[in-house]
């Protein structure tokens, strides 16, 4: 029952000794999200032990390098290693032209399908979903086309409780319908209550991805009370001038949003290469909000069950 | 007087553990030049204490993604560090339209001139020389327009012996026409010899890529008696047959190349992901041409002043 984020980069635009640039992976229950592929994401998934082949879904924010760059060399060695299973990548318009334009010759393209799902980039809309998550964009504030990601598990059934299907001598045939609700009668219609027959599922877990953007409050009723929250803080927020000329955020900035939006923890990253050090941001984000950790490359956060 | 080559990258297409696909830069007494650039140039060049702004000109040998997808990523670091030099790229043709297809968005390319210089790939030919070094295309077999490149340097004038600038009492304007091999006359008249005031320069030093390609021995006039050889070695002789499907060559071939070409030195590289250690690849080629090393990620081989 895992709910695992790993960074694989946690630098900006520019990557900075032991910082890539922006990729991160989603574990939910072992069905693994890739969220924006930066410049050597295929490099940083061995480095930190992801397994590539498993990724069946690649979230990009917008089509800026830093986000995208590493995309034409991980499609190319799923290609390599012979992937069949196709391929889903949510986007704002404009990436299959860009990445198409990179297998002009021999090798035209991937040998296995790739299915585009080009996303508007003005409202929250429900872009994926199967039996147990729920994805969700989040519209960006960034000067150009750009979307954050909120991923939702979704509320399971109710668990059955094992000792009560053998005292109540319950044919394995009910119990679904138990799980999702019904009492149970038995032969001689005595009517059992489903409280005392099941438990409640686990909380869903929430993560929400927001890079890059400028400072909006329009994200927060969407990002309301996410388990974890990761914001970019590009800045710190003695450079404020340069964060709302290049449409970014500063340390302060994102912890201003995670703790409008009530969020449970936050973690800041996309650290602009003029800082060597990151203990600042972590210091200026934590006098407003006490829940926040820094991203680095290979980082790891998980969400308990609840 | 430095001829040091640092590889970036010693992987075959797919990267492999701590294997980065193919880039090189060779140091040319302070002169850097990329030869390829795969996906983690930058990222390699940070860690292995290459500057990048020193960076201006770069050779590719083929359009195949492991040899190229860091282009996009350096480009961009190198304007967004402010660039102003000029950059040079030589390779096949076909080059720009992928690399421009890249910036479709407000960032219209990088803020800095690149020519792209779209080379010949059936015969040898000089593509570049300065005061001190000459670049030479070498043609390759690999089932794509694809060269290899061979870095001389230039013989440099003969260096003065600075006691007989004393004992002859020699104007420093004549300086250059001794160096370049002229004698001098003293104000009595008296001849003396320039072999008598000056000594040879040192050798010349050269280094030859080439790679990707299956065994030809069509580079060996190119090639011959170079002093150091990078020759990809992508298989091991028992998989002969994969490394003729897919244009590449094995150990053993290398090895047979850098023999017939008399050459001093010579690494190996390119390796599959199949193979999990490269033991094997020097052993194989060490058996027919002793000097062989091995290619990794961080290696440095440095020819001295001959």
């Amino acid at each position: 029952m895992k709910f695992k984020l790993t960074i694989l980069g946690s630098s900006g635009a520019v990557p900075f000794k032991d910082r890539f640039p922006t990729a991160h992976v989603l574990n939910i229950r072992e069905q693994l999200f890739l969220i924006d592929c930066a410049e050597g994401t295929q490099m940083r998934m061995s480095r930190f032990n992801i397994k590539r082949g498993k990724i069946n879904h690649i979230f990009i924010s917008h089509l800026h390098g830093d986000h995208i760059f590493g995309l034409p060399g991980l499609l190319t060695s799923f290609g390599m290693n012979h992937r069949e299973a196709p391929l889903h990548i949510y986007s704002p318009k404009g990436l299959k032209g860009m990445i198409d334009g990179l297998f002009p010759y021999e090798e035209k393209g991937p040998p296995y399908p790739i299915h585009y799902h080009e996303l508007d980039t003005n409202q929250s809309q429900l872009i994926f979903e199967n039996k147990e998550v729920e994805v969700f964009s989040i519209p960006l504030q960034h000067g150009i086309d750009c979307n954050g990601y909120l991923f939702k598990e979704k509320k399971l059934p109710r668990n059955m409780l094992r000792e009560k299907i053998e005292e109540y001598q319950i044919p394995f045939q009910q119990i679904p319908s138990i799980k999702e609700g019904a009492d149970w009668i038995n032969p001689k219609g005595e009517i059992i209550k489903n409280e005392e027959l099941t438990k409640s599922s686990p909380e869903p877990r929430s993560y929400a991805f927001c890079s890059d953007t400028a400072y909006t409050e329009s994200i927060i009723p969407i990002i309301e009370d996410v388990d974890l929250l990761y914001h970019e803080a590009t800045f710190l927020h003695k450079d404020i001038d340069k964060a709302i000329a290049t449409h970014h955020s500063t340390a302060q900035q994102a912890a201003m949003i995670a703790k409008k939006a009530n969020v449970q923890q936050l973690v800041i990253g996309h650290y602009s290469a003029r800082y060597e050090e990151k203990e600042d941001h972590l210091t200026e984000a934590k006098a407003i909000f006490k829940a926040t950790h820094l991203a680095y490359d290979g980082a790891i956060f998980e969400v308990e069950k609840k």
